[in-house]
């Protein structure tokens, strides 16, 4: 059998070149890492004890799949302290992780046909969903924003692709990979074409509590019928390979995603669900710790770039610097990365997946030694450079 | 926004009827239940002291999108030795469980706008998946050649519908609900019209380890290239709410359902997968004590219900008795299933979304007194009713 007798918008996908990249240059045992987008912290303990506990109360069998009661009732309270978010546990599903929870919602909300707006530089995964639903992805460049969506991008980029349905656009924020986030007033603003075009909002809060100095806000606060939103213990509880994630969304809307929920995977491992309830029950500070390192990180790493003549626009969430590579270099972001990787030793993403071949991305979920590494290679390039130039 | 603006697929599909049912009759404390497709056996020790290492040893990081590569190796080993699968390891995708095995291969193989050919009585998913991919599915009614599919059926069905490319064909074996076991001349008559017909193989194997006295056969000695086996530890291991399955296939094919899988999920819990390690590598004989049990418990139903002049297809494998309700009562699945429930508070599954409103299904995953509960429910069932004929 041939691969042509397969689905062409599975042929047309191409694999996370991310993961693929973080995959080659992991074949370097001495590679310094600033390239996933997973905290180098560990799992808290006492959600790493509730864990064990569940293990060994045999909770092994089939949680209903929206999942367990206790925990969508967790998060709906502990999101509603957070972020102001309003949802019942009736509201919110239990999800493999926030992947999970795009795909099918990618799925229940769009037919094929359909054009989605996505705001770039955008983390690529929700590019690779539209594709495999056979949506068409609209990208929309917000360089010249500072990386924020604006009411005038929305109008134009409809304005300019009449010839399709665009039935919704993701809002990530804090954003991955510049680490913008959005303020009040911004969102705010957005509120009143969004509503007029009749947009599902895909909004993806996944970082919202990594904010450095500003608050998190959801969109859900002035459009809560058409926003679905995408959340989970990825980040705020460094839980990226135990795999939960939450969808929040109104009830007419939510049902549906749950169906393709359930026939996608069934539900989230059942001991991990129990181990979420004990982090949203007792561990709303857990991101505390962490949210004081990457800021100190953060801001190292603004300086030292800054100090190399990096630009990128002021990251304020998320543990990401999306910076420009030096014209000098004259190099795309693939031949630039492979040659930090290969002659230094440091890896960091090339900016083409997210959409701009003259960018980086910088993960600071690395140690400090880590990002000092990244440092000197960089202001070793530059030295190495300029005795070139002469 | 209006549920008409989803996608029109998804609203089509109705959520799963079974679990639908299975969580309708457990608001019932006293309910005593056949219901579910999942063991009453614990997680084998040695495998929750596994996972329990990997939590302390902080395996909380995203693995590999594949699986990570001890599991895929062990994987590779395990089942060659019991079923004398031929994969290596990068022909194996680890997944959450046998459900997003099936998703990601259904994605990955069809198109829509494609049929697919699915032998009832069938596990309602299929279905479901065929619905959500824009997928025709094809029932073919396999109860007069005793829940076996047979060449005859396929090429009928073939010819009945040319109006539709029929791209693959789904085979349950052991099957799910009947617990039919095709024989290795069943499987191997198959083979010429498969072959012609250039069919798509979903092989779901899921209960292979769970058979009576017969071995299992798997389609992919005879058919490697079109074949798809969806298997994993839920059955074999008691591990069902762990969510930990595989799919096996030749390299062209599976490398497009990973990428399936990748933006479905990025990839099942990292301390399962360690601990589904220990699985594959030292619990060879986990299923040997629950098939024990399990066939005990099929021949005391197979006797008790034959003697209540019930009649069902002999069950070789997995843990069912799909059963036809007697004649006399004149009613359909739900409503015998729910009268059960009501009057005897015990749980069967309504025989409906598996294809046959005349049967109901009975797990024997559960314990021997349960077991005598249904046999007293059936009997007194079946005396009122001669009580009432008088």
């Amino acid at each position: 059998m041939e691969e042509n007798q397969l689905n062409p918008d599975v042929l047309a996908v191409t694999p996370s070149a991310l993961r693929q990249f973080d995959h080659e240059i992991s074949a370097d045992p001495q590679i310094v890492k600033l390239t996933l987008g997973e905290p180098d912290f560990n799992v808290p303990e006492h959600i790493q004890i509730a864990a064990i506990r569940s293990i060994k109360a045999n909770q092994s069998h089939y949680p209903y799949y929206w999942g367990i009661q206790t925990l969508r009732e967790a998060a709906s309270t502990y999101y509603r302290d957070k972020f102001g978010y309003r949802y019942s546990a009736d509201q919110i599903i239990c999800t493999v992780g926030a992947t999970e929870g795009l795909s099918a919602t990618f799925k229940a909300l769009f037919h094929a046909g359909d054009a989605v707006l996505i705001p770039t530089p955008a983390y690529p995964v929700y590019q690779a969903l539209a594709i495999l639903n056979h949506v068409t992805p609209i990208l929309v460049d917000t360089t010249e924003t500072g990386c924020v969506l604006t009411p005038q991008q929305v109008t134009a980029a409809i304005k300019s692709h009449l010839e399709v349905t665009i039935k919704g656009v993701v809002i990530t924020d804090p954003s991955n990979p510049t680490g913008v986030v959005y303020t009040e007033q911004q969102l705010a603003d957005l509120v009143p074409t969004l509503r007029e075009n009749q947009l599902w909002i895909i909004s993806d809060e996944i970082y919202g509590e990594l904010t450095y100095g500003v608050a998190h806000y959801s969109l859900s606060r002035w459009l809560p019928d058409p926003t679905i939103i995408i959340n989970g213990l990825s980040k705020s509880h460094a839980m990226t390979g135990w795999r939960i994630g939450f969808v929040f969304g109104p009830s007419n809307v939510i049902g549906q995603i749950a169906k393709v929920h359930q026939f996608m995977v069934t539900t989230p491992t059942s001991i991990v669900q129990y181990a979420a309830v004990e982090a949203l029950t007792n561990g709303q500070n857990d991101a505390a710790v962490m949210r004081k390192v990457y800021q100190k990180r953060r801001d190292y790493l603004k300086k030292a770039l800054t100090e190399l003549n990096m630009t990128f626009v002021a990251p304020m969430g998320a543990f990401y610097i999306f910076a420009k590579i030096p014209t000098a270099y004259h190099q795309d972001s693939f031949a630039f990365a492979r040659q930090l990787a290969r002659d230094y030793h440091v890896g960091v993403m090339p900016g083409t997946p997210f959409g701009d071949p003259t960018a980086i991305r910088i993960s600071y979920a690395s140690s400090d030694e880590n990002l000092r590494a990244l440092v000197a290679a960089l202001a070793s390039l530059n030295r190495a450079k300029r005795v070139a130039e002469r």
